[in-house]
């Protein structure tokens, strides 16, 4: 219980006690009026002033002087005394004035901080007040007043982070801890979806973008995870030219052809004259199926457009999806995705309100929002020469995006080293040596690993197995020869999301790096896990040493570099605490020892202000 | 800046604004009264009626509507509208109530803890204020009223401790860093300093008393720093048979003598009958100098006994020193400290007040409180048969504590190891084995070392450096072998302040020991400080590489038992984080890696609520 919790009061003391002198008691005798034309003008100003005095003492004693305590309000019985006649009337204007405690006065007291700096705080009684103003800065803390049905409090929040329980044992099968919560590629620094990958670019370290394994991955995760976890998605077939044929519109000099060059499928193929306005078009009216998938085979310049409104206002926006190396670019209402100047069939799928956020991103700061409920696919539009097929709208396709990832792990690991290099400068902080462009990150292999045992136990599909096998090679390898290979002391080997000299030991990205090990220990075929599975078995015990290096007592470090670099401790803010705290939660699911479960539940503790005790 | 620092207000700018406004306009016209007879009964009720309206409507809604959220005040310039004599009177027949800004109001609003509890907290404008003794329960701050002169303030405190900084460099042969602000003897956990050593006796882990190197070294080392920070001590000479006789009273039966045995000095001979009305006494009237020293010889059941008055409540105690091995014990008003039952020369030195104290506290709780200032010495008594010379009464005699410290030390060392034994079993901690009785403690072996190397230094005899030199043998020894040796995954030599199994890693008992060893390597003669400075480097190196281990970003941990048995950190309250920002400032004054004294200027700040950044 709570010590501050004070007592509900009625009616206000005071009030009462100061009413107790009564100009006019008006029960008792004739009204104030008629008995102040019988008394002479002396008396009866004499009396008017001393109304006006004690109305006005009243109201100040109430509006300045004394402070209540209580935390809940009652409606004051009406009590009928005339002593209170103006108080009553005070109360009944006032209405929402709270009631005063006795003897309790609130006034200004000057709080001296630590002999530094001085604040406005409130006395009362006993209790000085303190203002959150200040606490917020002071502590860091979070707080708001909230108004439910008209009631108001204030909410004091020690953090604000999300902890996800996990709903039972993890299996790397599954949902990919708790990425069916992620949404990767509206993130800021996604630069866009790259029109001829299909996976994230990001401007995190570089603004002009670069792929980046690590996101790539958390991409592919996500999707992976969500296509567990959603409701299965709305799909409606625009064209597929063997069941589904769309009403295309042919403006003269442009054709369409079904054709049957594929002994299994009909595609359409199209020509059209150059000028945009002789495009093939399709006219819809279609709302919240927003990904876009089809098979494509451009020639020449041939491109596709999306036509999408924002019903509100009515605005056009038009996404190009075009024969170029252009990653995006954007012209007017005119949004310009390349998606690569080979030719040949591919399957394109596109989260087409991403693709226009992304495009919007480049002209304007702040961020324009736009919500998915208020557009709609107005048309589509063929030009130039190509080829489409299984033209299809959806609410998502989660798998094809998955795979646009693990395919482009597939596609893109260094066949010599495994690895999946980071092709960005990156200064961890100043005192570690910059990592030079190609970099490896355990946390990149960890989940490039994850994303590809995941394709593979999936799809069946060796490629995928073998790129997670592959991948294992810089684990290995020290940070300084290449790899992402740490040891603490000599004595732990650690998984480096970044490799710097000294090492760093960043936590999240080395227990990320430990879950791709034990997804593919778990998934890969008994003759093929055994390298995953012993350098899980390594990590797993170099985890277990030094999971409380990480722990401050009211929170974590997101690294030791205080202790490789000899600077302060690098704290991780909430964001990553509840990281810490999920990634726990996750792995106690796999492991019974008490050490992980303990920790992970006390640091979620910390999350609610509790601390370790102190001697 | 801080944005809560309100300016300092000297008056109430509402009470301007309203005493502007008198009742009585004295310069511009006639007052209301008289202005008011002149007009007729009606327009003087009417108008009567509507002030009574305007200043119920002008308080109602300053006091209740509308709210502002300024925290600072202006003083308004003084307008002269009538409506607010009477508020004017309220101002001064209130007195302290706080000057309310216009439209603020402050009311009750219930603060919902992290979804978990609600107290409450008061709403004023946009900010809302908590109650400090909540904060001191959640933050575990501190804070108190203050009253300088009729101004009150409270006083914020994030922690209380004491950082001490270095005058100079450390010197081995000076101060033992802020030793001279030390005061071991009248601690709680002190029993008695013993008769027969004149060292204190530990409760600390066993109550019946026992020698604790630890403690007995660090009253050694306030002595000594003392003796050289306290201004020179007053002595009054007594009795020393040379140049001061005493007029001692010599009843029937007894006998003194003063004789000339030693070729180089006089001492007194006594023999009094058994009853203790016949001992031969001296009537003193001595206040302030409470440290009796003297050269005793006493035989059979000799005894001294010396009274002291507490000069307010004429309360009389006699602190008798006699021959036996009781330790201290009470009857009545008589305490009794045994001195030994050896026979022979030796010199005793009494802190009087200290004795009284112990002697007191074996009966009371709560200790009594026995100002030096209320009481004297009034007079000394001689009992049985014995000799005593060089009877003193000074206000110090460090040098003699401390030499009793030193010679204790050589005394008590084990021969064959070098350690000085902790005679009672400590637990230090579940989850560590227990420390069995006998065992060595690094700070205990390092503090003593510090004692005997000062006592080598000062007096040049060579005894109390063979002993200091012995002392450094356990550091060697692991602390599963009994010493108290461990260290940190095979790369870190540690010495240990409790030799746990599995280690604990104390850290201001490590920095302790290190400055034994480097007061040894500094003082002793170059051939023999080889060792100790091998031990010293080897464990500065430790320091060095392991000291941000401690760090927890808002404070330190006090050992590494999080690390090593895998449980929530032991955060050091604020007394020991101090003594480990005392340490190392002292530190920094021996070497210069910015290290040491960066990381002890952090610490410093995190005693007033600075916290390393999160990322």
């Amino acid at each position: 219980m709570v010590k501050y919790q004070s007592p509900l009061r009625i009616f206000n003391p005071r009030a009462v006690q100061i009413t107790n002198l009564p100009a006019y008691p008006t029960k008792k005798g004739p009204p104030l009026f008629l008995l102040m034309m019988r008394i002479n003008l002396k008396v009866a100003l004499l009396c008017m002033c001393t109304a006006v005095f004690l109305i006005t003492l009243s109201l100040w004693t109430k509006c300045g002087g004394i402070g209540g305590s209580s935390t809940t309000y009652a409606s004051s019985s009406s009590s009928s005394s005339s002593s209170s006649s103006s108080a009553a009337i005070v109360s009944r204007l006032s209405g929402s004035i709270f009631p005063q405690q006795d003897n309790q006065e609130i006034h200004e007291i000057e709080c001296h901080i630590n002999g530094e700096y001085t604040i406005g705080c409130r006395k009362e009684g006993d209790e000085v007040y303190v203002p959150f103003s200040f606490l917020h800065r002071y502590f860091e803390i979070y707080g708001k007043i909230t108004n439910n049905d008209g009631y108001e409090r204030f909410e004091w929040a020690h953090s604000h982070s999300k902890v996800y329980r996990p709903k039972g044992k993890y299996d790397p099968r599954g949902v990919f801890m708790f990425f069916e919560n992620y949404n990767v590629e509206p993130r800021d620094r996604v630069k866009c979806v790259s029109g001829t990958e299909g996976v994230p670019v990001s401007t995190q370290w570089e603004v002009q973008g670069y792929y980046y394994p690590t996101q790539i991955a958390q991409f592919g995760l996500s999707h992976y995870s969500k296509n567990l976890t959603d409701p299965e998605p709305s799909r409606k077939v625009i064209e597929d030219s063997d069941h589904k044929y769309a009403k295309w519109t042919v403006p003269i000099g442009a054709t369409i052809n079904r054709t049957d060059k594929h002994s299994w499928t009909h595609y359409l193929e199209f020509t059209t004259p150059e000028s945009l306005s002789s495009a093939v078009t399709l006219k819809l009216d279609h709302v919240l199926d927003f990904v876009l998938s089809m098979h494509v085979n451009l020639k020449g310049n041939g491109s596709i457009s999306v036509m999408l409104q924002n019903r509100e206002k009515k605005e056009i926006f038009n996404l190009h999806y075009i024969t170029s190396d252009v990653m995006i670019s954007i012209q007017g209402e005119n949004i310009y995705h390349g998606i690569g100047l080979t030719s040949g069939w591919r399957k394109i799928t596109r989260d087409l309100v991403v693709d226009l956020q992304k495009g919007l991103a480049l002209l304007d700061k702040p961020k324009r929002k736009l919500s998915r409920s208020k557009l709609k696919v107005i048309g589509i539009s063929l030009h130039g020469m190509g080829a489409i097929d299984n033209l299809t709208l959806s609410s998502s396709e989660h798998m094809a995006q998955f795979y646009d990832a693990a395919r482009w792990f597939v596609k893109h690991q260094d066949p010599t080293t495994g690895g999946w290099a980071n092709p960005v400068r990156r200064r961890v902080a100043l005192g570690f040596g910059d990592l030079e462009p190609g970099w490896y990150s355990a946390m990149g292999q960890g989940h490039a690993i994850s994303v590809l045992s995941r394709a593979y136990y999936h799809s069946g599909d060796k490629q995928y197995l073998r790129a997670a096998i592959e991948g294992l090679r810089p684990f290995r390898i020290p940070s300084w020869q290449g790899g992402v290979l740490a040891t603490f002391l000599g004595k732990y080997a650690w998984y480096e999301e970044y490799p710097t000299k000294p090492a760093s030991f960043v936590l999240n990205g080395f227990i990320y790096s430990l879950l791709g090990l034990y997804d593919l220990k778990s998934i890969a075929p008994v003759g093929q896990a055994k390298e995953a599975n012993l350098l899980f078995e390594q990590g797993w015990s170099s985890l277990k040493g030094m999971l409380l290096l990480y722990d401050t007592g009211s929170g974590t470090t997101y690294d030791l570099r205080h202790f490789t670099l000899g600077i302060a401790p690098n704290l991780a803010r909430w964001d990553y605490h509840a990281t810490h705290v999920n990634q726990l939660l996750f792995l106690a699911t796999i492991d019974n020892d008490p050490l992980i479960k303990n920790t992970a539940e006390r640091w979620l503790d910390y999350m609610s202000g509790k601390r370790a005790s102190h001697n």
